[in-house]
């Protein structure tokens, strides 16, 4: 057991660290200035697309992505880059060519695309040419039971089509979003985990319509594209546009959800410590009753209770992150499950009290903070809430003992 | 002691869920349309001219105003009628004239405006003809430490000229916001509870700039004008402007924060209804796992504790409500902090579960939970953050122990 | 609606207070003294005896029993005297007769015992000259499902024979306990809530064994009887015995429950108040880090979070008190269930702070709060645990919504 | 980076499981069935020798102490070994000679103590024929704040004189209890961080009186030989008898306590472990309303919870191990703290579940859960109040922007 990164995560840690202080950081106000001016509120500023071009310049560019087709990074390897992001997670991601939805999406083709799925669409997005979306989640059913997905997937010919609705399907609002991998029923026959398909559909495709940016408490997201709900009315498109075989969809919206889960994860610990940095900063400049605010005994204990939570939940992330590497990502599953109801929990709670510390201020535009928390809130829903994750992991638990109790 | 309402709240209860049925509930979706239709963010909607009109008709009108200025009832008799007012947050307490900032105006303008302040200003307001601002809270310091408030009101001659910057001003970015309470430092040399004045700025006044609309979470609240950010330089108005006496604007501002704080808890409360009510329902009609998600444990622990929490709230606000009307406002001050630092929590964690069970419906634009919850979020911070509250609460009671314990 | 306490709660309040005062604090440390003496685990010391004698004599005896049978006093002007002696739970309730399980047995008695049965059992328990025992949970099944509950009650001819084991039946060891009301199924066929009955079994009876005294985290509360384990083996009474009819027993139980719960909930309340006196008092008189602890923020934190508690819990009591009063207990039944919920886990918050304030004197045998965290922890578990009645609730609430969502 | 224990940790594990399946768990109902027959309630049951013997023979003995008096594991090593002892905690830990306070006391003597003093006292612990006490914490001051420490030791000649109250002296109560430890003033004038010293009282020794056992909620903890309330009249010893030099006595205490704490964090996590499984157990055998309690959502909320916790919590103490191996305890600081403040807590919020699911059965003798209970809550108090720990910790978090805000 040792607790050091290896050599090749220093480095790269130095030279993210490094990158954010001379690039990121000082980009933000230039960001929030363009996003105040533009006219297209549904498209990433000009800044985003220099920051793109240093990072790659710098090597720092599809860390995500383990393999050929990436920066060949473990898991572990990428963990506490990916945290760095999260500081500034309008930014550094995107800039990194790390940003959901695409890291899932690409994952997705370079493991279920054949060739030509890959050469068309995972090569534009390696090189950051064009963005992606992921249609899963549907406004009228409980999509946390992914079961109830209800969109049809009808082959006819060498065509399918697809009819259905979807929403908070982010990026999709972009005009850089090309391409969307939609989930949804080829088998409403087959037993339950195998009625699903995914496929790929142009969004030049007749009959998808992105119909509006749904609101995440008030925030458009707009600058990544924003959530859109999107309709499918008679969409066609070929049968070469399937990833794998019929019925694979519920396997690989697993295969996607598990880095996905820890990615997300990864970026609000970032989150957590620059909320943490606010809270000290802010508290040892501004004062009340003749002291400094940082001096209250109350707002000390929100201090050590943010330290003390970041590094469980840091270490909790980086030991599935190895785990994924070592056995597997269904080897992982319990702490994958275990990061997911930890961490954005554990995050708001650090958020909401570096904003209580910035008083009106800290729900304002003019701090990071009320928006890091919005996107913490909805990791709580993100990818199944909460209940359902730990629903099912006591049921895993409970395995252990049930043969015994059974006797 | 006796729990039932009286006569006259239980005739003006029926009469106004009768209204609530008739006309608000069914406003909402028409509100929504006009709101996403309309060119002016700042404004309200027609809507709301026409279910005031209705209101004064039926004579749901000025009921938070004691005394001869309004609708003559007693906070214990508002009480509960606020609450239901606070089902539909946006519509009703406007609809009734009974909406901040300005029942607080009209309460300051009653207890402290000369005979000619009254009629410039308190009669519009009654009539809800224009609406007002109540001018506190500084970008630069902590305001919850009301001595820290900075901006600058030095006599000369026949007028008082003000120089300062605030923010988070409720109602200010809206046309029709038509005058300034504005609260600043006539003597920063007197004792530190009688340095704060409170005087009258018409919005036309020169050197007043509304400069822009702070956020909320994501959230405009345009449809009440806002919060704006104010700056005033070098503002002239008469010597006669001022409210009462110089250096009474500390106590001023006490008199109108319990009322205040009051009537938030009771809205507070009514939104905690809507949300249990939203929380049933919505569980009641999804289904996960085979079964609605009403039957799962958690979910009715939710239901259960949201029932305990806001029986507990109401008895304590109606508690605080009867001794501001047998005591005053200052034999009533541990409770009314008790409810400011009870009320917005609980009703912010039974908002959050309701979210949490309408998925990514409940942080989105189509449900009123996500802007619910940001505004039960907002009074934690508003007239003084919890801590604030609870750190004077606690000194209080430890007072009872004090000369004991010095012996 | 009226938060003050009419004239005769006024009155017996301050007589309760100065009896308080003059004779039961001082009492304490006799009582302490008494009790390391003292040969016999299972008895009250004798000042008990002498307290029960004082407090008669002042008329404060049987305040519990409303009607002919106690002191007349209703719910409500009962709540805020037991709340008064549960600020000495060992010796106050018992002085003026008021104390578990006696108080529910003698409700039982009187509402249900015929004339015969009141005579024997019912006037010595009003004089306090014996003790009793409520014989319902079992060892072996989750007995918060009172249908699992096994003991048999089969008759044989002019007698019933009782056959099973019961546990944590307090009071039971005290040799002063002359009779049990054992719960038990006279007709495992019939539908569930009409199995089971309660009968009178006195304890000399041949067959009922009292085997142990079961503890509550370590402490064996001798002083009222203990909680012991008792073992039914053939045990025969006459069948005049049986309280009210065959099939009874689930009512009489859920009839003994409410006022058993509002009265624990009332006592706990002034357990809590002791707290939060205890809490003040030490932090004012010991020192860290150069300054008196109660100045430390997160002291205050917890004193200002007790007293809002406390005002909360009380608020709600005494309304369940008054429904009780004036629509009866079935009536008051979803408040009933909120204290059960929302007391046992607050007071146990507060003296949880109460003794972490004390250091490891709070968790000793020199301060009463560990002993009274005991007995508040307890009472998440008495009568049914928190969960069973929060499913409950919930289930009531979503009724409310149930027809609306079948549409 | 790397969580996969060394093989010498895994072959430890492997033999110490054995053991506990072989040994210890068949062991528990015969300790407490002597436990209950034994005469004097402050000595182990014979059980304990014999386990004792059995451990040493098989090479499990003093893991705890690092270098060449003990069996010379790193932290790291030893960390997942405690944990495993923790399942049983009245037995394993002394079984292997591995239980507080004669580890920390074994640490101090070989660290600090010369070698006549570790001839006469170190060597009989290290074979684990005499039992020791530490005595520090005093009645009097919040002994928290170390220098609060008010016993005096006052150098006469070739003596030294000591004098003062200690309580919560673990271990002490049993008349295999050979030595002191005794910390006090010897120098009031010094700087607050020099006025210590630790001083060796051997039992015997005319004017150390062992008063009475303090209590532990209810409990005794009398198998370990209790927690003593001391008093010290003119005890005179050796100067010899000082542990280090005069004024050394913080420092020791600060060395003592980073082990300490450790052992108590990786203990507690077997304990919760142990919690853990008695909740899946109990709740898949019993029925509540037709279906076992462990299907109920709330029972799986607490299960997943307990799980989350338990990996988060383990991985803090093992990377805290690794730093203490790699850095030295000082430079652990943070994360020494850090492990004392969550683990606590955190298991004792696992063992209030178990007990809530064991109903009644939970709080009693029957299930060592509540025994667990009360022992983890003492840890909240045990070597500081979490609060102390937090502000300690909130200081070096600020620390780090202090230079910044300053400018």
């Amino acid at each position: 057991m040792d607790f050091a990164f290896d050599a090749r995560t220093e480095q790269l840690r130095e030279q993210l660290l490094e990158f954010m202080d001379s690039h990121i950081y000082p980009a933000e106000p230039v960001f929030q200035q363009q996003i105040a001016e533009r006219s297209d509120p549904w498209t990433a500023p000009p800044i985003v697309e220099e920051l793109k071009a240093e990072a790659r310049k710098r090597g720092l560019w599809n860390f995500f992505l383990p393999g050929e087709h990436g920066a060949g990074l473990t898991n572990l390897q990428y963990a506490p880059l990916a945290e760095i992001t999260g500081r500034s997670p309008h930014l550094a991601p995107v800039a990194l060519n790390c940003a959901a939805p695409d890291t899932g999406n690409m994952e997705v083709l370079a493991m279920f695309g054949n060739e030509a799925q890959r050469k068309q669409w995972l090569r534009p997005l390696l090189d950051g040419e064009i963005r992606s979306a992921f249609a899963m989640t549907e406004p009228e059913v409980a999509s946390s039971d992914a079961r109830n997905i209800a969109t049809s997937i009808r082959r006819e010919g060498d065509q399918y089509v697809i009819n259905g609705r979807k929403w908070y399907i982010s990026g999709a609002m972009s005009p850089d979003c090309a391409i969307f991998i939609v989930m949804g029923k080829t088998d409403p026959e087959a037993e339950p985990h195998r009625q699903q398909s995914m496929i790929l559909v142009p969004r030049e495709t007749p009959g998808l319509t992105v119909e509006r940016g749904m609101h995440v408490f008030g925030y458009t997201d707009g600058d990544h594209g924003g959530h859109a709900e999107v309709r499918f009315e008679d969409v066609r498109v070929p049968v070469d546009n399937l990833l794998a075989e019929e019925g694979s969809g519920f396997a690989i919206a697993q295969a996607r959800l598990g880095p996905g889960r820890i990615h997300h994860c990864m970026r609000a610990i970032g989150m957590a410590e620059r909320a943490v940095a606010a809270l000290c900063r802010r508290t040892l400049t501004r004062e009340t009753f003749g002291k400094p605010i940082a001096e209250a005994g109350v707002v000390q204990d929100w201090i050590a209770e943010s330290r003390v939570r970041i590094e469980q939940l840091r270490l909790l992330v980086l030991k599935t992150a190895w785990l994924m590497d070592t056995v597997g990502n269904r080897g992982a599953h319990t702490e994958i499950q275990a990061i997911k109801i930890a961490t954005p929990r554990d995050v708001e709670w650090i958020l909401d009290k570096a904003i209580q510390a910035h008083g009106a201020g800290g729900v304002s535009q003019d701090f990071p903070l009320a928006e890091l928390w919005a996107a913490a809130r909805m990791l709580r829903l993100a990818d199944g809430p909460d209940e359902v994750h730990k629903r099912s992991l006591a049921h895993r638990e409970l395995k252990k003992y049930r043969a015994e109790a059974a006797r």
